[in-house]
C-alpha cells in the first residue's frame, strides 16, 4: 500500500473566494496536474510489463488535511465551455466546504449531501503506438468533426478535441526547452478525455474499497492519478463540474500477468483497442428516494435524433434545471448541483427508434425541502426566497446562445 | 385503485416453446398491445384536463396468475435489429420463468436474478397538435436521417422510425375498414419510442411504489399502459430486451390541475415540448457489489466521435458480452442476460471532448461464480462448461455485419 | 409453488371500525388461526421425514384482493397484555390502510411506510416427544416463575406461559367433543410463543424471496402458516403490534434429505433442541437515515439488572416513545407505531457487566417532518397539532401501574 | 472540527504476535485507556451546562497510520470471561490487518469484510449524584446478584460488577498517592458498562457521519472517548470482540442549550436517568443477503425461561457458531469472527409469552464460500480444510464448563 497526494486538477489557479473571474480567465492548456507516473514492480521486482493487467485497490482517499475545501465551476462559453454552455455561456463558480463525508456551499444554500470521494483520472501510460492512434483520430474529430458529426452541432462547445501542444506542457524533470522536451510536447497526449489507458473516466462510484483493472501498455505500467473529486454527479456536466479538490490516495497494486488478453477483448481495429474494468465495493452512502428526470433524443429546436443518448441527456439535465429552479434557486446554481451531487444519469432506452430515452435520478434526501409534486402550488413565501446565489462573470463572447423558445424566463 | 391487466406486447405471438423461429418471423407491424385508454376523472367527476399533470402510482403489479413466464429475444437484422444488430443479425430467444421475486432461464444456465418488475409502456394520449409534430419530425429523420446523422451509420439498425400505417392497426372499438378508421390508422403515431407523452419509456426502475408525473394532452387524459417486463437492464439493448410478459397493475391516480405549467418547463419550440417526471421509490433489489464496463466514443472501427454517449455505451455493452462470455457462456447468451438482468447504464462523463464515457454496471450475485478478474486464469474445467445456449435462427440476409477485427474468435 | 390463503389471527373477531372495545373484550383463548397443515411430499411422492430439513421459499404474499387493511392494538392489561401493559394498560386500536406497499392510518397521523409483508407464523408440526419436552417446561415457569426469574417481575404481563386448554381449540376435522379431541385438546400447543419448530416467530424480515430451513419432526413436515403482517417492528411490542391482516402466501417447498443433521446442532438436552435457520433476500425498503434510541439493563425503578437485554429494550422504547410524542403524537400512538413500522431492534452490547445496551433504530423518512433534535425548540403550533388519537377503552382493572417518577406528564 | 487520537482500550497491552498468552494475563482493571476529558465550549466561549444536550458529529475516524492492525480476542473465564465463556472458557486472540474499508485475519481464513468503524466508547463526565446512583445500585447486584436475578447463573461470566477501585486507576494529571488521587479512586466509577452519560455503548452502527446527542451533567460536559473498533458485530459476544485498535476522531460539537429537558424524557426515579440519542447516516457497507439464526428463551439445559431476550441471543449465537463451524472453521474461530464482522443482533419477538426470540443476521459476502444450506452435504474435501486456527491458551480453572449435552463434538 502507498499513498499519493495530488493538488487539484487546476494546480491551485482556482481560489476560495468571492468571484468567478478566476474561472473566467483560468489557462486551461495547463491541465490536468496529476501525481506520476509511478513505475510498478511485482514482490520480485519484476515490473508490470505490456499485456499485464494492473489491479489497483483504491484503499482510502480523502482531501488533504487543512484543506477541506472545493469548487464546482463552469467555464466561459469561449474558454472551456461545457455541456450546456449554449444555455450557460457565462463563467461561474461555487465553492463547497467538507464537515467529514459531508459537503455545503454557501452559494447553494438548502442542499447537504454526503460524497462519494473519488479520483477523476487515474490510467497507466499509452505506448508510442497507442498514442499514435489517438493523435490520429482526434485529429481527424478536430479537422471534419463539423461536417460530419452531428453532435458538433448540438453541443456547442468547442474545442472538439483537445489536441497536443507545448503550451503549458507538464513534462516532469524533462528539461524545458530541449530538443526532448519540445518533440515530446509536440505529441504527448493531453489527458482531457478519457481513453483506452482509462484516464479522465470520471466514474463517479470510484470510491474507497473499489478496484481498477487497468491494461498495461509499456515496461512498469507507469500509472498516474489526479484531478480528485469530493462529489461528483454523472456525467460531470458543467465541465468542472466535480466538487474539484486537492486530495490523497492509498493504494495497492496487484499485477495480474497476461491480463490484458485473459480478461479484456479488444474492441476496434487493433489489440490495443480495450478498456479498463471497475469494481464497485459495499460502501457507498444509500437513498430511499429519487425524482426521476427523463429526456429523449429531440434537441431544444425540436429536431428529431435517432437514437441520440447524448441529445437525450441533454433535454433530461435541462427539464431537472428548469424544474427543480422552481424551488427558490437560479438555474445556475441547478446546473452546478446537478454536476457535483450525487445524482445518477441513465441510459434508459436505447433501442425504440428513432427515440433515445435518458435519465437523470436526484436522490431527493439532499434538499431541506420535499421537491416532490404536490397537489397544490410550488410553495412561495421566505421559504425559498434563497438570496445567495454563485459567483458569476459577464458573458463577453459572440456565439449564438440557446435559447428555449416556449420557457416563460 | 383500480386494477389494469394486459397480454405482453406482442399479444402473445411469442410462445414458450423451444424455437426462435416465432422471434424471426413477428411481424412489427402488429406491435404494442396496450391496456387503455382510460378517461380519469378526480372525485367530483370531472375529466383530466389539458394541462393538468397525471399523478399515477403504482401500488402493486406483477404476472398473470397462472401465466409466470417470459422471455427475452434479439431480432433478425431485417426484421426489427436491435442495438447490436450489426454484431447479432440472428434472430434468437431465451425462456425465463419466476419464482417469486426471482427469475431463472433454462436457455442462460447459472443465474438467477430478483426481478424489478414494471410497465415497459405508461402514456396519456397526444393532442392533435402534438401527434402533428411527431408525425413530421420522425418523418424527417427517416427521409434525411442516413445522410445528416451520423449514428445511423453507427447503429446499423433499421427503420430509422416508425411512421403510422395501417398495417396491423389496432383502434379497438372502431370499424376496421370504415373511413374514420382508415384516417386514423394513417396519422396515428405508432408506439414504439417514448415521446413527450411518456409512451414506451422503458425506465426499469418504474416499480412497485413507484410514481409517474405525466402531462395530460386531451380531456380525461386518456392513460394507456402495456408492455409489462418482469425485469430490464438500462437500456433494453436486445431491444425485445426486457422479461417480456403479460401481468396486471394496480394503480391510482391523482390529478394536479394546472400541474404542467406548475412543474413541467417546456423544452423546445412550442409548450408541448415536455417530459415526465418520475419518482423511484424504497423498495428495489439492494446490490452490494458491481463489476463495471466502460466504453469510450470510439467505434468499433476506431473511428472517433464526439461525446457519443450512444457509441461510448454500444462499446461499453460489447465489451462486458466478451468479457463475460469467458466463463462458459455464449455472446448470445450475454447479451440477451444484459438486455434482462437487473444491470445500470449510466452517463458517466459527457464532457471531456472527444470522449463521452458511459459504463454498464452488473451486480456480481446474480452469477453462481465469481467473475471477477482474479490473479490466475480464468477457470477452466467442467464448472464453466455450460451445454445449453439460446435458441437461435441463421440470418439470412445482406446486409454487411460489423466485425471485431481484433478479437481471438 | 402452491398457495395459501389465510385469515388474520384473530378468525376476523377485529373490525375495521371506531372502537377499541373489540380488542378489549376479546377471547385469546381463541387464537392463533392458522392455515394447515400441509403435508410436504417430493418430487417421488415420498413425504418429508423426521431428520429432514423443509426448506420453503416465500415466492409472492400479500394482503387479500378487497381486504386491503389491518389493524395494531394493545390488549387490555388484565386480557392479554403486551411489553409495556404496566405503562399503557388499556385496550387501544389504530386501523391501517395499504396503498400497494404503503400503509397509513386515520388514527396516527403524519406517517406513512413501505411495509415489509411476512407471516408472523410458520412451522412445521412437533413430534410427541418434542411436545411433551414444551409442555413441561412451560408448566414450570407458569408455576415457579414469579419466584425464580425476575424478568416476571419487571414485565408485568400475564400469564407466564399458554399452556394447553380446551378452551376454543381449534382441531381442524376432528369432531369436538369426541374422546379424540378431548385428548388432543388437552395436550396439544397453543401457538402464542416460537419454539423449536419455528412457529410465532415473528421475525420481521421474513419477506418476498426469502427461505426458511424449518426442522421436521413428523412424517410430511405438517407445515401450517398464518399470522399475517404486513409490517412490524423488531420485537412487535405492543403484542398485538404488528399490522395484523388476513393474506396469502405463495410457497415453494423443498426437502433437504437428512438435513437436521447436517445443518443444525442442537442446544439442550435432546436432540430436538434446534432451532430454524433462516435467509432474507435482497429485497427490502431501503432507508437512508435512523434515529437511534439507546437502553440499558437498570430498569424504571433505577434497579440494576445484570446483562439482561429485555430490561434495555424495554428502556430503549420506553425513551423513544417519550420523545416521539414530543412532536405532536399522544404516548399510545408512539406504542403501537413503534411496534408496527419497519424499525430495528438491536442487541448492541451484551458484554459489559451489568449493563446490556438494546438499541431501537426508527428509519426517519417514515415521519412528514424532521424528528431529529435541533438547536431550538421542538416545534410547536398547528404543524404539530395532530387531533386524532388512537381508539382508546379505560382500564378497570386492579393491578399496579409503573410510573414514570420522574416525567412531567 | 477537532481531532482526537487514542490508544486502544488496553493502552497497547496485546501485541501483534502469535501469542494468546497476553490476553490471557492481561490486568483488567487497567482499563479503558480513553482519550479526554474535552471541556466544550460554545461560539462565545461559554461552556456546555448541566440539562444541555452535547450534539457530536463523527465528522471522519479511522486506524492511525502506521498502525493499520487490530485483535479479537475472549478472555480467559477466571480473568474477564464474555458472553459465553462457559462454552468457551479459554482464552484465544486474532490478529486482524487492514486493507483500507476491509479487514482480513491470518487465523480466521476466508473471510474478508468491510468495517464500520466507531468508538466503542464515547460519553460526558457524570455530576456527583449521578455517581452516587451508580455505585450504589452496581455494588447491589454485585452483592444480591446471585441470589436474585436469574441471569447471573445463565451467563456464568464473572464479575457481577465493576466496582470502583484503586488499582490501576488513570487519573491523569492528578498526583497518584495523594489524598485527591485516593479519594477519586475509591469512588469514580470504571467503563466498563454503558450507563445514562453514554459511555461504552459498543454501538456498532455509529460510523462516519453519525451524530451523538449526550446529556451533560457538569459543566463543560467533559467529553471523553476511545476503546476504538475497526469493526463490531452488534453484542460484541466475546467481550474482548470488536477488532480494537488506536485511531483518531475528528469531531464536531454543538451545543443545545436546555436539550436535556426538551429532548430526553427521565426513565427511572431521578431526572438523571436518561439515555442519550444517535443518528446514523447514510454511508454503511450495504449487504444484499443475509442467513439468519433464531434463538429462544430456553437456556442450554431446557430450561425455560420468561420473555428473556438475553437467553435466546446466547442460543441464537450458539447455534450460529456450530453451523458456521461446519465449513471448514474451529468454533473459535467462528466465535470471534460473530463479535467482529458486521451481523445484526434483533430482538425479534419479545411479547410472545414464554419466548422471546432473538435472532442474529450474518451477511453471506464476507465468505468465501457459499454457506446456505444446500440440498447436498457440507462440501468437504481440500475446500474447506481450513488449517490456520486462532491463538488459543489452555484453561486452567475450575469453574464447570456448559456442555452442549446433544453436540456430536
Amino acid at each position: 500500500m502507498f499513498r499519493v497526494e495530488m493538488v487539484d486538477w487546476t494546480g491551485g489557479a482556482i481560489k476560495d473566494d468571492n468571484s468567478a473571474l478566476d474561472i473566467k480567465l483560468v489557462d486551461l492548456s495547463n491541465v490536468h496536474y496529476l501525481s506520476g507516473p509511478i513505475r510498478v514492480v511485482d514482490n520480485d521486482g519484476l515490473p508490470a510489463l505490456p499485456g499485464d493487467l494492473l489491479a489497483v485497490e483504491i484503499c482510502n482517499l480523502g482531501p488533504l488535511p487543512g484543506d477541506e475545501w472545493g469548487f464546482t465551476a463552469t467555464f466561459d462559453r469561449e474558454n472551456g465551455g461545457g455541456f450546456l454552455t449554449d444555455h450557460f455561456p457565462h463563467a461561474t463558480k461555487a465553492i463547497w466546504y467538507f464537515e467529514g463525508i459531508y459537503a455545503y456551499s454557501p452559494q447553494i444554500p438548502g442542499v447537504r449531501f454526503p460524497g462519494i470521494t473519488h479520483p477523476g483520472i487515474i490510467g497507466t501510460a499509452p505506448s508510442m503506438e497507442l498514442l499514435n492512434i489517438w493523435n490520429e483520430r482526434e485529429r481527424d474529430v478536430e479537422e471534419n468533426g463539423l461536417q460530419s458529426l452531428k453532435l458538433c452541432e448540438v453541443l456547442h462547445s468547442r474545442p472538439l478535441a483537445n489536441l497536443p501542444t507545448p503550451r503549458n506542457c507538464h513534462l516532469g524533470k524533462i528539461e524545458k526547452g530541449s530538443n526532448e522536451w519540445e518533440k515530446i510536447a509536440r505529441e504527448a497526449a493531453r489527458t482531457i478525455p478519457g481513453r483506452e489507458n482509462g484516464g479522465n473516466c470520471d466514474i463517479k462510484n470510484l470510491s474507497r474499497g473499489s478496484k481498477v483493472y487497468l491494461p498495461v501498455f509499456v515496461e512498469g505500467a507507469n500509472l498516474s492519478t489526479g484531478d480528485m473529486h469530493f462529489s461528483q454527479g454523472d456525467g460531470e456536466v458543467s465541465l468542472c463540474g466535480a466538487i474539484e479538490m486537492s486530495g490523497f490516495l492509498e493504494l495497492k497494486c496487484d499485477i495480474i500477468r497476461g491480463g490484458m488478453k485473459e480478461y479484456l477483448t479488444p474492441m476496434g481495429p487493433t489489440p490495443l483497442h480495450v478498456n479498463p474494468i471497475f469494481e464497485i465495493g459495499p460502501v457507498e452512502p444509500r437513498f430511499s428516494e429519487w425524482l426521476v428526470f427523463e429526456g429523449i433524443s429531440v434537441d431544444e429546436h425540436g429536431k428529431q435524433h435517432y437514437l441520440d443518448a447524448t441529445v437525450a441527456y441533454k433535454r433530461a439535465v435541462l427539464n431537472a434545471i428548469d424544474y427543480i429552479s422552481k424551488f427558490g434557486y437560479s438555474k445556475e446554481q441547478v446546473y452546478l448541483l446537478l454536476s457535483c451531487c450525487p445524482c445518477e444519469g441513465r441510459i434508459s432506452g436505447i433501442v425504440d427508434a428513432p427515440n433515445a430515452c435518458a435519465t437523470l435520478a436526484i436522490p431527493t434526501a439532499i434538499f431541506d425541502q420535499d421537491i416532490r409534486p404536490k397537489n397544490n402550488k410550488v410553495p412561495v413565501g421566505p421559504r425559498v426566497v434563497r438570496k445567495p446565489d454563485v459567483f458569476k462573470c459577464t458573458y463577453d463572447g459572440n456565439l449564438p446562445i440557446t435559447k428555449n423558445a416556449s420557457a416563460s424566463s
